[in-house]
């Protein structure tokens, strides 16, 4: 790879490590190659690279994609951005510039000795990367109140499928100049190029969040109260988890949750003033549609000890198994079937599903816990993993909220976004990857890369 | 037309109110038809019909438009929506479902019978249609606090170059299955399909504003408590206007506005509580700059006696003369810079440039006036018109923050994304509408659609 700067990592002990992202999936192949890119330039010496030599690309930032976009394919190279880590922010207008390799984690920091907040906050903030969350648009917990992760990127500059870097958008708010491949890009899981920076938008410090938490005998009544809750106020997190995801919780963690509660329910309201209306409000809603138990959270730390440990409960389920990690949504009306069509399909093939979920904006993560040496339990949980999907869009809702389709829910995209849209998109894909040298499989159907001689 | 469903519209009296939007485009040609669609299956027959005989399609809202994108063209037809009024709300999930044609107006009206809100407000929002602010990424006076056009659409269905209809995105927050054509359709000006159907998210009543009003007799010290405001928090409007605006309304409106001087600042606060912290800082923020004068209003209707005099500036001044409608965009820090730039450019050319400016987010809109019947003026008018728009992009913003590019507009838009990125997007222009059928000129150069024979 003679002219490919950054660290170019060949030895197979090496690549192990850059071949699965922790969607663990099965058919992920082994790359020639990993590119460490320190800097745009690298990123556009290996794309040439890779399209004079019909080599298929797969980018890669932490590695905490949980749909597979970013598993590496046989003979292709992966471009890893985690050295890209340089960073600025405007005070005055409130603007970060940042590399993708930038964990979300750290925007949130560098905004924060500014005073600034960056809102979007995957369960996994501590360790996945600003450049996978833009590439997934993903959302997180506080997205019920503060949007998802496209609502914050003003500007990017992304190197494309020829190897050129271009930059869409800026740093204002509002600029309507040309079509918006901004927020085309935002979301495209790498199938359109690679994004190389990127200004996002912050908002002022977030005011000190209060929890509430409410226990319930019932999934059914948790989910009611979750729906009154979110059509009445506008929490800025409101989180379910399940029997299941609650033990799992308490197997990693001990902090005493109630084992034998069959939902519990996490909220929050940041609204200012010392007479927050929202709170009481929240109580109200819990108790009245039968919560066993609903308080306050007494400070701060035990607040933050509820919202750790609904964002434990991947790790923790992990802990039990192999998972098939769902992220359907539905409208929040809809949640009580989602949660009962759930336990059903769990029942029908004799699999466990944990069941956590954003409630207040309807986005859910089913785990299906399964075991790959078992080949008659991985047949099961997959037929489960598919009829989730099915279920989330007889209800009128999404096979992906928050992860990206990837490779592992491509082949339920159709039934969602039906054959003229993937059509259409693939026409886009066409126009800007015409050689479709960029994560062939994910989104798009694909293994390898056009000879660069076929093309025009 | 026959199968064109809708009213067809064909006699030159009927035509000629269909020929122009607001920006008043000299080179506006005349079509040979105009549909009255009342339905998407009239949209779809009216472009396939178009389609059929190559027959260049421009479409048209509430003919608002401030950029020529709405401008007819000669032998083509214009698509009116309307008549496209239909309007459903869930009040539970807050997503309004509503038609194009509905005006902005009604579409908050409809929502506040429920106790909601959609915020997007353009100074038109009383004319303008909820179409045209979807196909332009509309703006407005809250979008300093509350964001554009793009973050309240959720899904939509559209009529692409082919005659199908198609529907991306739809009733939630958070749904990442695929790209986002989404938002890839929202300011896309007619350029890529036609608009007839908007999912939008809503929000809770807004709370009550409270506006602070400041006068300077320097339009410097205006600009810097602008920034400090701005900076410190987050109004919920922040507006400039300057003496030429302010005479302009107070000729027509006789409100008893400060003829004397030199700039006029108006500030909102929606913060809940009665200690907001917000309108404090504010007038010491505009007295601390300078302000002869600063002062919160003493009820609702007064604040928005302020609120509507700089909603009416473009009115008022277009009672002096023609406009030549500017709508560049700076981040805040450089607006001190582009005031001052204005006053020199027009100076220099002996023009009257009203300048107002929703001051927060750094969208400005110079008023360049004119008459048509003036050679020598008009000449001048249109230096000083292109001159603002340069001077916008060395202190690195945008030609159009909220108005969008359409016709008038395209000779700048190379400068600002430059060559490769004005490449990319037309390919995205030709893989949609590969007869250039939709809106030819608009963004994009061309003025006829593509021979159908000529197609592949």
């Amino acid at each position: 790879m003679a002219g490919v700067g950054g660290e170019v990592v060949t030895t197979a002990a090496e690549i192990e490590s850059y071949r699965r992202d922790r969607a663990h999936d099965p058919n992920v192949g082994t790359p020639i190659a990993v590119v460490l890119a320190e800097s745009t330039a690298d990123v556009q010496a290996a794309v040439r690279w890779a399209a004079l030599h019909g080599v298929v690309v797969v980018t890669r930032g932490a590695g905490t994609g949980l749909s597979g976009g970013s598993s590496a394919i046989d003979g292709g190279i992966v471009i890893s951005t985690e050295r890209m880590r340089a960073h600025s922010i405007d005070v005055q207008t409130r603007v970060a510039v940042v590399q993708p390799g930038l964990l979300n984690a750290e925007v949130k920091a560098f905004a924060g000795e500014h005073g600034l907040w960056y809102p979007p906050d995957p369960a996994s903030f501590e360790i996945c990367s600003i450049g996978g969350n833009v590439a997934t648009n993903a959302g997180g917990l506080c997205c019920v109140k503060y949007g998802v992760t496209a609502d914050y990127v003003l500007g990017m500059e992304v190197v494309l499928s020829d190897g050129r870097a271009v930059r869409f958008g800026g740093p204002l708010v509002k600029d309507v100049a040309g079509l918006s491949l901004l927020k085309l890009f935002v979301g495209s899981e790498g199938t359109l190029g690679i994004i190389t920076e990127i200004t996002l938008r912050l908002l002022p410090a977030q005011p000190a969040p209060r929890t509430v938490v409410g226990w319930f005998s019932s999934t059914e009544e948790a989910a009611a109260a979750i729906l009154e809750i979110a059509s009445r106020l506008r929490p800025s997190m409101l989180e379910y988890l399940d029997r299941t995801s609650i033990n799992a919780v308490e197997d990693m963690l001990g902090l005493g949750l109630d084992r034998g509660a069959a939902a519990l329910v996490v909220a929050r309201s940041d609204m200012q003033g010392a007479g927050d209306p929202e709170i009481p409000t929240m109580l109200d809603a819990l108790l009245r549609h039968g919560a066993t138990s609903a308080f306050e959270c007494a400070d701060a730390a035990e607040g933050e000890r509820y919202a750790h440990a609904r964002r434990m409960v991947i790790p923790a389920v992990e802990l039990q198994g192999s998972l098939m990690l769902e992220d359907v949504g539905v409208s929040i009306t809809r949640l009580p079937e989602l949660v009962a069509g759930v336990e059903r399909i769990a029942a029908a093939h004799d699999v466990t599903i944990a069941f956590i979920a954003h409630a207040g904006d309807g986005n859910t993560h089913p785990l299906v816990v399964f075991d790959p040496a078992d080949q008659d339990l991985t047949a099961r949980a997959t037929l489960a993993y598919g009829e989730v999907m099915d279920l989330a869009l007889e209800l009128g809702g999404t096979i992906t909220g928050e992860h990206g389709v990837g490779r592992l829910k491509r082949p339920w995209l159709v039934n969602q976004i039906g054959v003229d849209v993937l059509e259409i998109s693939q026409r886009i894909k066409d126009a800007l990857d015409p050689a479709g040298l960029f994560s062939p499989g994910v989104i798009f159907e694909g293994t390898t890369a056009r000879n660069p001689k076929e093309l025009s």
